[in-house]
Parts: structure tokens; C-alpha cells; sequence
């Protein structure tokens, strides 16, 4: 019997291409096929809700597979654990209707950047924070990310070779904290185009630096030009905390 | 004209054998010995406040050299930096009198333990963070830690090939502190014997699991006995924070 598995993973994306498949290193997603295939036996193709880029790390993303084996779907991921590296951890799995599908039944998603703004960084973050070593305005960057929340065309805040049938996303929120030395950022959306939260990152901090005024970011927004937005921000700081759906789906 | 350099220097300790220079691996230590030297052109002799383990990371440890280089003692922190791999940050240099040492002259140490206490740990700490996934009860590890603070011979709690004068050590103040996840110790004292800081770490959750009554610890520590004590506990959690000196001799 066909029975399809949803896992729920966390990684640490230092040392892979991202979480997607591709000829130049090793991805997430097939150290977890190949651990798949060890336990069943089967060759799986895994589906991701989201496509992290290299460097990026998840606390939550979530895969789906269909298999014959008739290991308790709550119990994979313990069966998992011995054949997966250090740096993933799949920590929960769990049955799912078989028209279900992790990224088109996605209702939203969370992820949070990590910024030091600090006049240095501890090397033990190197790979696990972005930064920004000159002092920021948080009152400007707290005004700036307001803009970027809604609906909006996202044509200049994504990353180059992006294939995408539209480039309208909603940003449902955008929550800017300080702790200590790090400024968090948490992203709440119905989805978000390539690399397009390291280029708002990107943006915030020339805001916070003070060469983009908050009121000009509408703008900017409007413009729909990559060039008058701020730089790809590091992918240390980049977390996908979690993929949201709706209950009944499950 | 020789001159003697202070050095305040964070790392990641994860991919080194420890501070000190070792046969079986690259050590901190001879790593800014060669970076000193790029700089210089001499061959140096750096000493360290403190020897840390293998894996086990640096907030502000301390090392001192002499030089006949006439680069100003202030900068020499930005000379260095273009010779040193990521995971070692020097942050400050200064002149020093020649008789100073950076161990000798130490009044205290500060180091912080890092304790997830969790169903499960994410991997992007693995090598920064001790983990012990059975609930720990705070209150019976605050009461335990209490015991360990004062002037004690801590022979019970020293790591194996220890060779010092004596193994009496006075902690000033272990506090405990939890703050989501993660339980953080900060120990404070004159100094500490080889692995002591993760023997009582080891020690401690044992105590926090109930495997020993927090009111046994004085009798244990009196015992001088490295069997009746806690395992020693994974270096990734473990940072020198501080080294702290009299202002008068600097």
C-alpha cells in the first residue's frame, strides 16, 4: 500500500548547495533520499515546501515521500537518524493524505535573519548570522520594513534566473527585534521569490546606514528595478522556521 | 626595542586540538604564532592565559609575545587579521610591561557552559552547545552548583595527565541561568584544573536528572575521588569568556 510521509527537518546549511538537487555539491534534500533509501529499500524523489539557497539553514522545513514500506509513519524519522550526517535532523514524521503536496499547500511561511550590527563578530557565527558591522538605525529599519509588508510585485527584490509564473507575493508581517548585539527580522508570507529576503535584508541595512531613506522605500518597491535595491545579504543569517497549512488539509 | 603585546583573541575551537601546540593536530596557539610571524618576520613564542581543550571555544582569552617590531602595539590587531583563518578573531592588542604574564598575573577566569536541555538539539549547535536530553530539575542543579563554590581541593574533578602544584582552586560564583532551551553556567574563579568545568558540567546534570541528591555534592567533592563524579562533559559547550587582572599592573 501507497502511503505518502511528511517529514519535518531541521539543517545546518554551512556545508551544502541548498536544499535542492544540483550538479555543482551535494543538497539537503538528497543526503535525506539516500537515507530514505537505506531504510525502505526504494529509490524516493522528495518534494520540499521550500527551495533554500546555499548557506541557508531550516528549522522547520517539511518534505514529502511516497513509499510501500510499512514502517509506522511516526517512527521513520527515528529510522532515519542513524543514516543521516550531524548537520540534519529530521524530527518528526507523520502520514499524510496522498494529494497532499508540501509547497502547493503551503498557506504561509516563516522564516527569521539574524544580523549582527556590532563593531565585531565572534567567529563561532561566521556561517550562522549575517553582518553588519557599521551602527544602525533600528527606528529607520522598523519603518522601512512596514513598506515591504502587503501585496506587492516583488520584480526588483528577486534574485537573477528566477523562472516564476508571477512575482506578486504578500508579506503578512514583518517583525524587527533587538537582542544585544543582534537585530532578528521575522518574515511571515504567503511565499517568497528567489532570494528576495536577502535582498529586503540587504535593503534594511543601507536604510539603517542611512543611504535609503524609509519614506523612499515604496518607491523602490514600485520601481521593479534589482539595481535600485540593496545587495544579496549573506545566507549565514537566513533560517526557514516554518511552513504553515491549513489544519483540515492534514 | 622589545616590546611585549597583549592579545585579546576570540575563537571557534571546533576544528582545533586546543590552545596549546600538539603532535596530533593544528592548536590556536601555533596559528597566531605563524600569523605573528608573517607580520613580523619573527619567530615568537606566545603565551596563553589558559589552556583550552580541544573543541572548546574563546570569547577573551589572552596571550602575550615580545617583539622588536616597531608596528604601533594598538594596530597590531589589524595586521594579523589578513594572516588569520575565520575562525580565530584578534580584537585587541596593547603594550604590556615585559614582566607581565598573561597567566601568571591572571586574578580570575570567567567561563561559560552552554546546556540545551531539550527533546532534541538543532544541528547547527552541535559544536557550540553541550546537550542533555532528559528534563533536568534547575532548582536541585542551583542548589549543587552552590556546593562547588569556595576554596576546595578539587582532585575528584580533574581530568587525567594533570600535572600541577596543587589542586586547590577557589570558585567565587557559579550562577545558572535558563534562558529558553538553554541552561548557561558562569563560572568565576582563580583558575581551574584540566576538564574541571566539564566534570562539574557532567556532574551537574546528573544532579538535574536526580542520578545524585544535590545535599551529597560537599560529601563528593570531599571524596577526592574522580570515579564518584560526573562524566566530563562535551567540550562544544564549553567558552573561556574573560581572563581578569589587576588594573595596577597593566
Amino acid at each position: 500500500m501507497t502511503t505518502q510521509i511528511k517529514l519535518t527537518i531541521a539543517y545546518d546549511g554551512a556545508n551544502y548547495v541548498g536544499w535542492q538537487r544540483q550538479d555543482n555539491g551535494i543538497s539537503v534534500q538528497e543526503v535525506i533520499e539516500k537515507a530514505i533509501g537505506k531504510v525502505t529499500g526504494e529509490t524516493v524523489a522528495l518534494k520540499g515546501a521550500g527551495r533554500t539557497d546555499a548557506g541557508v539553514h531550516a528549522y522547520g522545513q517539511v518534505a514529502c515521500f511516497t513509499t510501500e514500506s510499512d514502517i509506522v509513519p511516526d517512527c521513520f524519522h527515528y529510522h532515519l537518524k542513524v543514516h543521516l550526517p550531524e548537520d540534519i535532523s529530521v524530527f518528526k514524521s507523520e502520514e499524510v493524505p496522498l494529494d497532499f503536496h508540501p509547497r502547493f499547500d503551503a498557506v504561509s511561511k516563516t522564516y527569521r535573519y539574524e544580523l549582527v550590527n556590532a563593531p565585531w563578530i565572534h567567529p563561532i557565527y561566521r556561517q550562522y548570522k549575517g553582518y553588519a558591522q557599521r551602527p544602525l538605525n533600528l527606528d529607520h529599519i522598523v519603518e522601512a520594513a512596514g513598506a515591504f509588508v502587503g501585496t506587492h510585485d516583488f520584480t526588483g527584490f528577486m534574485g537573477a534566473k528566477s523562472q516564476v509564473h508571477t512575482t506578486v507575493r504578500t508579506i503578512t508581517s514583518i517583525d524587527v527585534e533587538k537582542v544585544e548585539d543582534t537585530i532578528l527580522f521575522t518574515f511571515r508570507g504567503n511565499g517568497f521569490l528567489r532570494n528576495m529576503i536577502r535582498i529586503i535584508v540587504g535593503t534594511l541595512v543601507l536604510v539603517g546606514m542611512g543611504r535609503i531613506a524609509p519614506d523612499r522605500v515604496p518607491e523602490l518597491i514600485q520601481a521593479k528595478n534589482r539595481k535600485l535595491a540593496g545587495p544579496t545579504f549573506s545566507p549565514s543569517g537566513l533560517y526557514l522556521m516554518a511552513v504553515h497549512y491549513e489544519k483540515e488539509i492534514l
